[in-house]
């Protein structure tokens, strides 16, 4: 089958926008970040925020993957629901209602939790206690980024001791996601928590790095025993503008059909902020690279409507035409959707659930 | 109940974020919209791609609204199920797909769409084929926002002579989203449009205007028969900042926790751009209003991360404080979530169901 053919199945099948991923290019994605990870000698633990599919965790766990990790409790529940049962929540929780569901949890699965604070770190043992065993915690560590974690090494040390303190809680090590420029710093931060904690008796097992952006930094960081990485699933515009992806590692196109050509200079997709969303992906310019007319700017949007700039097209699209788009930021608009339309090239094999979606809780 | 114990309740029964909308406030926005357009003799048709809720849509129905307005198949079909049987799909509707789902629909309830090109006209017979009695069908006029619609009267005559001589298709009337400053020239357009269709027997018998910045235009477009709004059933921080609501006309507040203050002038809630949306309603600084913290700036985001700039605060938020965010863009904001919380003033209500959330198709 062509490519035409597969426009004309998914537009009947399914109707557009429709969010299509290429089975062939995910394969790869995950054998090249597991190859990398391998390489060093660290282990991947994929951050399934890109993709929120248990089936497509599995593939990643099969290929290699120690594990997953998740951004929040519901995405922890869908996953574990799905008989995965290795998770590393790399947030800070906190809240009796988020507390009980993580003791449920891991009652059942191997659980890991992020702490950056003393008011967290006060919550994390009612965990421990209803699950019957301790919970596992690695404090979060700011390397620069000015997110979540702890900015000096003496906070990490003090959160660590407490937590090696406590019998319903396991110290796990430490996370970051440094900047990709902190390679050093991270390391010195690491050293200095590092020494802190071995005159308290207390050992550093594993180090917890991440981001897709910092793949090409694998075995900069001397101390990292792991890896959380996202978007390398399927990759993005804002992957291949950093350097990261190619086109030919863009797992997922967005199919859109265009509904108007009202002026000569523009047209209207079927695809607005409520499909591709709002996010520039730090600055590109426009709302996502349209493969069939490159030159083509996604140029504004209404909630459904994606208003097209055709002033710098020579060829340009028709009502009706189907289009295949590479969105900015990938794991956003994944998140858009109930489900992900699965093809092979150019064959069309069926639709997976996005189970995870706006698991925000 | 006060407001402290409120959030308490809320953040202990669903845990933050959470999308609570206050219905003493949206009772209020029904019955305001509702008299301004019977003060002018305009049919209230309002937008549900806010809400995406049928229990709302039932009671602007019940304050008097004639029916709804949808942008998407996949949003007629959520309100037809629940038993809303007067429905106009703004949009131009394409695909044997849609066109066939478009037919099923007109079977059993009252269906009108829009149309603004040849490509879409030639599609639409099917749908009263397959329903077996005409499809309403609009004539979309583009009078400034160069968004969908014709850009010239005679567009409009050449469509809506088509339209009227396809035994399969009745011709409703004319379509546009006016820009605020455009009301003369969308006047000028609709009696061009008239002279020129009268002179072929054919009359236009509604008009249908839209947007919540165009309440306030109610009764300038003389030809207008009815208006679509949406955003005005909860507005939000664009609203305000565009002069069309109070404070107090801002039904939805966004619930977020603050999880991290690792830093002096800086905090993270735990609201992100899969929650509170990248959109910046046109050109707002930050990505919403928090209450408790008018000073504090939602400066920047990940997917679960919000970025507080603390810096101009004198009275900070502490991690565990859950404070109330008043969005940019509400419209964005409701379609990440499955349920809204209600609450009447202070007292918790439950929850709804948004029903038509991600029906992008």
């Amino acid at each position: 089958m062509g490519l035409s053919q597969l426009k004309a199945q998914i537009a009947r099948d399914y109707g557009t926008p429709a969010m299509v991923i290429d089975l062939n290019v995910v394969e790869n994605n995950i054998a090249r970040v597991q190859a990398m990870c391998d390489a060093v000698g660290v282990a991947n633990r994929p951050h399934i925020k890109t993709h929120k599919s248990p089936i497509i965790a599995k593939m990643q766990i099969e290929a290699g993957a120690k594990g997953i990790t998740c951004q929040k409790i519901g995405e922890a529940e869908v996953m574990a629901d799905a008989g995965i049962d290795d998770i590393f929540i790399s947030y800070n929780l906190l809240g009796e209602q988020k507390i009980g569901r993580l003791g449920q949890l891991l009652k059942r699965v191997k659980m890991r939790v992020a702490c950056d604070n003393q008011t967290v770190l006060d919550g994390l043992p009612e965990a421990g206690i209803i699950a019957g065993r301790p919970l596992e915690v690695m404090v979060e560590c700011d390397t620069g980024r000015k997110r979540a974690g702890v900015e000096t090494p003496q906070e990490a040390i003090d959160l660590a001791k407490q937590i090696a303190a406590n019998k319903h809680l396991s110290f796990a090590g430490l996370m970051m996601y440094p900047p990709e420029s902190k390679m050093t710093e991270t390391e010195d931060f690491i050293a200095t928590v590092r020494a802190g904690l071995r005159e308290a008796g207390i050992e550093i097992n594993e180090v917890s790095s991440g981001g897709t952006p910092n793949l090409v930094n694998l075995g900069k960081i001397k101390a990292a025993t792991e890896h959380r990485a996202g978007t390398c699933i399927f990759n993005d515009r804002m992957m291949m503008r950093n350097g990261h992806a190619s086109l030919a590692d863009c797992a997922l196109n967005v199919y859109a059909t265009v509904v108007s050509r009202a002026g000569a200079e523009r047209g209207i997709l079927d695809s607005g902020s409520k499909t591709l969303t709002a996010d520039t992906g730090g600055g590109l310019d426009g709302f996502g690279l349209i493969l069939e007319h490159p030159q083509a700017r996604i140029a504004q949007f209404a909630e459904e409507h994606g208003f097209l700039d055709l002033s710098a097209c020579n060829d340009r699209p028709v009502v009706g035409d189907v289009v295949r788009i590479i969105p900015n930021h990938v794991c956003v608009v994944v998140n858009m959707v109930d489900r992900l339309v699965v093809v092979r090239g150019h064959e069309l094999i069926g639709d997976w659930p996005v189970a995870a979606r706006g698991r925000i809780v």
